[in-house]
């Protein structure tokens, strides 16, 4: 059976995000958070423009998520994020108590997991979800800031 | 020779911060950003009021500061917090590279150390400043909690 709403489903609206912070130079990561099959929070990368190291796409996804709940727990929700998050967004993620957090492209250098984060015993974690696409978008970034620099 | 402008100088206004935060019913941790002798930022925790769990007195210490100083690196910047950082926080200071981290008491549950977190190779860190101060106010805050529920 093929379902209309799967993983790639979503990261496919998490790669929308991410397209969107290219457009306006910024280090192109998007993500969305998703309960029972509906997007109630999407945001992308916005360190640039905001002047903020703590403005990347899951912190400000877990901000939104929470406003539209009313609460601040995550419980039920699943995070969709196309690059693995970063030590600080899993520690925001740690405190969200988040259910499931997929992510798309693998970060070796800055990963959670080479950095050696504690995530929350409850979170399921989804690696390599529309990888590909997720990290031919973060290349195609840092190549084209190369031949403008 | 006495300074006027030491580490007690400067936590002592973190522990200020803390107590709005208590005032609040806000676990009560506070925060100061320090250059050259100038504070620069200052927050207290507010992850009840906001409903978000990202709402860190650092966090938002982070942002106001960089929000002074027009960019998103605290290289020259002293952080105060009343509570030794988490692996959220210790990975936003991470991103800022900022200079040096003074902290109050320790937090031996979910600090960053005992959690693992990587900081910047250029940050120096302090801790023990004034933590009976920063650990008496979390105690109380605590059982009055207690004795309320």
């Amino acid at each position: 059976m093929v379902l209309p709403f799967d993983d790639a489903y979503f990261m496919k609206k998490a790669l929308q995000e991410a397209e969107i912070a290219y457009e306006k130079g910024e280090v192109p990561i998007g993500a969305v958070i998703v309960v029972q099959e509906r997007v109630i929070a999407r945001a992308h990368n916005l360190t640039e423009q905001l002047n903020d190291v703590t403005a990347h796409a899951e912190m400000q996804a877990i901000t939104a998520a929470a406003n539209f709940l009313g609460g601040k727990y995550l419980k039920d929700c699943t995070l969709y994020v196309t690059l693995e998050p970063c030590q600080m967004c899993g520690g925001a993620l740690y405190w969200s108590q988040i259910s499931k957090i997929v992510y798309g492209a693998r970060d070796t250098q800055r990963g959670y997991e080479v950095m050696g984060t504690t995530l929350h015993p409850k979170t399921k974690i989804v690696g390599g979800i529309l990888e590909n696409e997720a990290a031919d978008l973060l290349k195609r970034f840092f190549i084209q800031k190369r031949n403008l620099n």
